[in-house]
């Protein structure tokens, strides 16, 4: 592989810059870049409009360019037309392009295809339809001297589906990359030159391929441990195992989290391997919690569900939640939160029990709690945990995500 | 105001580019910037680089620059020695600048200052700091001529609270600028031309600083209204007031959603009008249309909380599903999801019962129920009514995020 294979992804939509979609596109197209190890250089989202499609397609330095939009059917959607200039080449139909749209017409859409779907297969000289089976607009590939241009559809899913089935594919037979992979793990209250004099032996016995890096953020130090391989899966696992083994090195106290995007996977994983099961009690996130959980695959085996206790009146008549305390301290207290966890093990029948009861803002509770203060419990059998939380400059949904997030953190450290 | 003014927003950093961090600034700044009238132009993501910074912001052909990220005290946040380079002006200590810093150490932070966090009082001559009251970093605004250079730290909440605090006022004193507002509402089987028709005495009627534009979408239309005005505030209550008698005209066959991102406001405005209380029995969406229907502040005025039914027992247990038969036919029917529906209402003594029942994915349920297929029933003492969705391409978070926002389109057409 050559080594800084490079990318540019380009969105095309008034609808992102109007702010009225939020464009995950280049979130997922970033990710998928980084696992094979091609550098993703810009992304840039730009209107709808042909000179500017080809200037910056033009401009680009990179080796792959993607665009994203502009292969609906209607007058609004240039990118074909641009492309048509760009190569300097008539649109023609393409018969096996016009293939595929009529059989998407006749296995999902209920009514005829029309003049402007029967456009969609109309493809520049040179250029090479990639079989959308998810909609109606077929991708487009094209080689211009060394670089690839490869236009896909907006709509996250049928981008995604093409991305997976026709462009990856066409770009590892294409590249050979190497596969990149990073695990992270959070330290606190050690200062950076202990941290490595304790990981001393561990960096020292970790193969070539993977590697260690500190990154201080204030009194916590992220370590990111970042793997080179040519098969994902074992590079994954293999990282996996040299994650478990890090963190067995760093004391209890200064072990903050496994932290990562996907934190509600390493709970799951715990939860497998100890064959216990999981229930939420939640005020304040209302569900969030739940939701983040049962977002793996396999949830099932482990979260058996919860409750969204919003009112004082379900926090008592379902999590025994005690009255006459609620009544003078109000509920977002230690003591509040601790009864809905324990609660909710109870009413499940569940082996741990989390909840949260907090104030989102964006006035006060009656008891003058204020805005961005939340608690978090977990209890099982054998141990109980208390979490109190102060976010006063975090707004309503903001405050919302970052108890989740930190619920999840906790839970993962409980379980440990 | 002159009437074009356009903005770029630039996104400096690695985390975004590689996939780590999903950028959201830019979607914030692209809703600011629409309810201005200020075009953005284009977005860009690039490497924290800074012959990449320098090019980007010199090559901008928008009247506003807006940066966010590299601000931080390390080496790796480049952002103010690339401007420094660009003004040509040397960085410079900035007394009041520091003294923001300092109270925010003594305010918030439980160490003391260092070395790096002083230098973040470091400005280019020539440039104006920014006082930032939820970091220890300032933003900076900086004349270049006709353009203005605002950078902005990368942290969410730091970046949010500049942009409305510091830098909204200053753009509003100098554009003058004119608001604008859309509001939608969808139509479904009804031809753009018997529409047009039927909406011809409203659309007459419409003062002059609104307008409503038809964007047909396969056997949808959506309709949008955009109103323009010097007050924010009774601009949105003017369009408020136009839509409800858009929606009015519509014949209810023909009318499918009051649509907009934030369908989750108008389900709130409804219930209290109408003084009613809604509960959720949740399987699959697992909590997630509890947070979206609490994501919006007031709604514990008309919410009172869920459940979440993961497993068939609580099911059974706490939504008296008939155990029998869910044994024979599953959990993943119409009828099971009416069961849930009443079963929630019943238990919360709410006057509307709303429920989710599906198939996530990636694998078939034991009764061979393929992913992608749902049910959500909705029930009061007056009507009830059950949905059934597929959507075999969504993998199984976009299928949850796609059933949360149909059973909130749902219960608002409910409601009506």
């Amino acid at each position: 592989m050559k080594k800084n294979t490079s990318a540019h992804v380009i969105i095309i939509g008034d609808e992102i810059l109007y702010g009225h979609t939020l464009d995950t596109n280049s979130h997922f197209l970033a990710r998928e870049f980084a696992k094979i190890s091609i550098d993703l250089i810009q992304i840039s989202a730009i209107q709808d409009d042909k000179e500017d499609i080809k200037d910056e397609i033009l401009s680009s330095h990179a080796d792959i360019i993607i665009t994203t939009g502009g292969l609906g059917p209607t007058r609004d959607d240039k990118t074909k037309y641009v492309l048509s200039e760009i190569l300097e080449q008539p649109l023609e139909m393409h018969e096996e392009a016009l293939r595929w749209t009529k059989e998407y017409f006749e296995r999902v859409v209920d009514r005829p295809m029309n003049v402007l779907n029967r456009n969609q297969a109309l493809v520049p000289l040179g250029t090479i339809p990639l079989h959308n089976k998810v909609g109606t607009a077929p991708g487009l590939w094209t080689e211009m001297g060394n670089k690839i241009l490869v236009n896909l559809p907006g709509v996250p899913f049928e981008m995604k589906y093409l991305m997976k089935n026709e462009v990856l594919p066409r770009l590892l037979k294409r590249f050979h990359p190497i596969f990149i992979h990073h695990e992270f793990v959070q330290t606190i209250d050690i200062p950076e030159s202990e941290l490595a004099e304790l990981l001393n032996d561990f960096e020292h016995d970790l193969p070539n391929h993977i590697n260690l890096a500190y990154l201080p953020r204030g009194k916590k130090i992220r370590l990111r441990l970042t793997g080179k391989g040519d098969d994902l899966h074992a590079l994954k696992f293999e990282l996996n195992q040299q994650t478990d083994k890090l963190i067995a090195t760093i004391p209890d106290e200064h072990f903050l989290s496994r932290d990562d995007r996907e934190i509600e996977k390493n709970v799951g994983r715990i939860l497998m391997e100890k064959n216990q099961t999981v229930a939420t009690a939640e005020s304040f996130t209302a569900g969030a919690i739940a939701a983040a959980l049962t977002s793996v695959s396999g949830s099932s085996g482990y979260f058996k569900g919860g409750i969204v206790a919003y009112s004082v009146e379900l926090k008592e008549k379902l999590l025994q939640v005690d009255k006459s305390f609620a009544q003078k301290n109000g509920v977002v207290n230690k003591e509040v939160a601790m009864q809905m966890a324990r609660g909710v093990m109870e009413l499940t029948k569940c082996d741990v029990g989390l909840s949260s009861t907090g104030v989102a803002g964006p006035t006060a509770d009656e008891f003058e709690i204020q805005p961005g203060v939340a608690f978090i419990a977990i209890v099982s059998h054998e141990k109980e945990a208390v979490f109190e939380f102060h976010y006063p400059h975090l707004d309503r949904k903001d405050f919302t995500k970052k108890m989740t997030e930190m619920a999840l953190q906790k839970l993962y450290q409980f379980l440990r």
